[in-house]
């Protein structure tokens, strides 16, 4: 007999293990489906944020970042090192392990939660009385059924029409976090987000990094001026970026590939490099989910249809993060989760698309939350700017890194904190303290009146407050 | 003729600096009066904060940080090196470039803002028609006549009683931040701020650092829990904290001092160091700042009595900063500042005491904002407790640092925030979230429900705000 159930999530995702885990708290009976497999053979929950996102990238940016203070800026602080030396296989060996303990702890929630995991893939099979019934196939072969299903399938990297991913070659995120030996050449198709880490971290292990962006501009959802800003510090290390090309034919070589393109001015290009990386976006995933079986819409990207509450156009079947519209952020994924499970439980979980942070985690890390100057500019409302650089911070100097600045953007009638974009030190985490900001409807002012510690970075965030209303006080 | 100005400040700390640059923009002819001298005889405005306090040690936090991960976590990353070997000249001469780009910042600043600034020592002569007539004793001498003064003359390190600073052996923050050569044995009396802070910095160097203290817990003021926590990793560290102690006779060797002192079970005990740094609080500066003249009133503890708005007994002079009641913190004088420009100026600058947030620049740092569970206890407060460690933070496992936790407590009855409690990565930029959050007397449910990027460490302040509700999603 089928195995009942009041929720079944398909994906452990951030999304989906979030979502199971908040509906068990809840106190519902829950099964989570996800055939991640780790290279042992055994479930690797936490989808692509912790097995070939998220995770495993910022445990290589940390790893490389160490490599690069080594290298350029221990000599400042009076550090003197031999050779120093990068064993890539122990880096990649110090990340597979970052990943695996957060897909144990996702296991080990599960048990705690009283979510039943099963190891598959999940896929509808059909509508039933009361319920869908859904099937996993995997190691165990079941069929389950459950009176609400929430699809949390994530996302997968798209490829170039012409060139598949082979992950040793032409790499998707994947293979990207898998490179074995520090390429000489590196080339990367598209500034998205996860080219653009992988060039760094490439990039200061001595790789020759080259970016090749469609567009004219340089990260064109980015506020223009932290974007230009953010150019400055990548040009200064040394990646190259070429903006406003167009990609011909892609040619495998021996070793490595040949690429050939117009750049901006119109002249024909070729670059051989020992790796490309594919970063030109991501689609939403819902292969062998069998929609056509209960008769689940999907919308014309291939994006499963939901209204603003994730709900999709069958009764009880829910569906959130990357598969549906909105950002692919995994943050947004979890609040989605959250709020799906309260749903079904008859609360009013809520999710404010305004205030959700986005991050870049290069170095300088970008991260903002609400609309871009541009974006203003566009749904015409007046505004008021206000901006400080890290270099007229104390705590920016202490540590030796001051690129960068925060930059505040306000309603110019209302002083309301319409937009924040942080280039910089911390940015990922200062950004926190503006969401809260933005959720509370603060204006500007406040934030100008509100003590920060000293010395601290979140000083500049302050300041670029006050500087909306032109009086900072430290630039 | 003397010089007249509507509003002279005497001392250029973070107090008042800040509150002559505020007065400056609100359109008062300002000087500013500093006798801080570099070692070229120059100006060093910024006080203790910027010279001997806050800046300078966080730039040999940071030096002694690089050291630290190159001698214990590189291997981790994959990241070899020679002997990694610390110039100790070197690291002090980039802290001192450090102090010295934050010293001319504010002479810049100064300029910039059209305050006059007056290199040397200020002090009453008297009171005249319409304000007070101050003298400046240095390489100019001048006198001023102000409608308006704020006092922000800082603090000076307390000495023991029986054995006077040298600078050399017994050394306060000025000294301990100018050690020569790492010491083979550090002692510390104290465990203040300053004392913990430079432990750590020579621990990591190689120094065998020994903390005395007087009472019979570790940091009284800051919440039980984090302060236990933070001691555990102290141990770690190899620092040894020893509680309940009595100090003794403090005799100077050839090299070094010795210590007797009493241990906690009765013992007495020697202690040899090479250096002694003694860091058992700090005494408000008033000296030489002839207050008899004007009759302004001290308290009892030597500060200069004012009111909650800094009005001092005196018509038309105020006090800022260390030189006051309160927390001797640099943000605290810097916010009172600010207040005092804006309300001669007839404005209505407030500082909010309760939400003024403590920072410890420890490795692990510690940072909290409101009380502590053992002040909501003594105040019979019923509250929650909620926390969650960095262990289960994927951002800090990324990172390689899951030492700590965030710590929230809220009103058992409305679920206000009375306060948030962090010891461990980045704590120093995680509280601005929680003094934003508390400033809005936000619920703990607020945080809770308010998108946190992912991954980042400030995701461990949403679910210790989860964990108010025991609905933590990944603990």
């Amino acid at each position: 007999m089928s195995k009942q159930f009041d929720v079944i999530v398909i994906g452990a995702g951030p999304g989906g293990y979030i979502a199971a885990i908040r509906a068990a708290q809840l106190g519902f009976q829950v099964a989570c489906i996800d055939e991640w497999t780790n290279a042992a053979g055994g479930a690797a929950p936490g989808g692509t944020c912790t097995n070939v996102g998220c995770i495993p990238s910022k445990a290589l940016l940390q790893s490389s970042e160490h490599f690069d203070h080594a290298n350029h800026h221990f000599a400042e602080h009076g550090i003197s090192t031999g050779a120093v030396k990068m064993d890539v296989a122990k880096m990649i060996a110090r990340k597979d392990n970052v990943v695996k303990q957060n897909n144990d702890g996702i296991l080990y929630l599960f048990k705690k939660n009283k979510v039943s995991f099963f190891h598959g893939r999940g896929s509808f099979v059909k509508a039933v009385e009361g319920g869908y019934e859904i099937k996993v196939a995997g190691k165990a072969e079941e069929t389950l059924v459950g009176k609400q299903v929430i699809v949390a399938t994530g996302s997968n990297a798209r490829s170039l029409p012409s060139v598949p991913f082979d992950e040793v070659n032409v790499l998707s995120n994947d293979g990207a976090l898998r490179v074995g030996a520090v390429p000489k050449k590196l080339a990367v198709i598209g500034s998205g987000v996860i080219g653009l880490e992988m060039g760094s971290v490439w990039r200061r292990l001595g790789a020759d990094v080259t970016i090749l962006e469609g567009l004219p501009t340089f990260l064109g959802a980015v506020d223009e001026q932290i974007a230009k800003e953010a150019k400055k510090a990548f040009d200064k290390q040394g990646l190259k970026i070429e903006l406003g090309v167009k990609v011909g034919e892609i040619k495998s070589l021996k070793k490595g590939v040949s690429i050939a393109y117009t750049n901006a001015k119109g002249e024909e290009v070729k670059l051989d490099a020992d790796k490309l990386i594919v970063s030109i976006g991501r689609v939403p995933n819902t292969n062998g989910l069998n929609v056509e079986a209960v008769g689940l819409q999907l919308d014309e990207r291939g994006a499963i249809l939901v209204d603003g509450d994730c709900k999709t156009n069958l009764p009880g079947v829910w569906a959130v993060g990357d598969v549906v519209r909105g950002p692919m952020l995994a943050h947004k994924a979890e609040e989605e989760g959250v709020a799906v499970a309260e749903r079904i439980a008859g609360q009013h979980g809520h999710v404010n698309f305004n205030t959700i942070p986005w991050v870049i985690y290069t170095s300088p890390e970008i991260a903002w939350v609400g609309r871009t100057e541009q974006q203003l500019k566009a749904d015409g409302v007046k505004y008021k700017a206000g901006s400080f650089p890290f270099l007229a911070n104390g705590r920016a100097r202490a540590l030796g890194d001051t690129t960068g600045m925060v930059k505040f953007l306000a309603d110019a009638a209302t002083d309301e904190i319409l937009g924040v974009h942080i280039v910089g030190p911390m940015a990922s985490e200062l950004i926190a303290e503006a969401v809260v900001a933005m959720e509370f409807r603060a204006s500007a002012e406040d934030i100008a009146r509100i003590c920060h510690a000293h010395p601290s970075l979140s000083e500049a965030t302050k300041e670029a407050a006050l500087a909306v209303d032109k009086r900072t006080l430290n630039f």
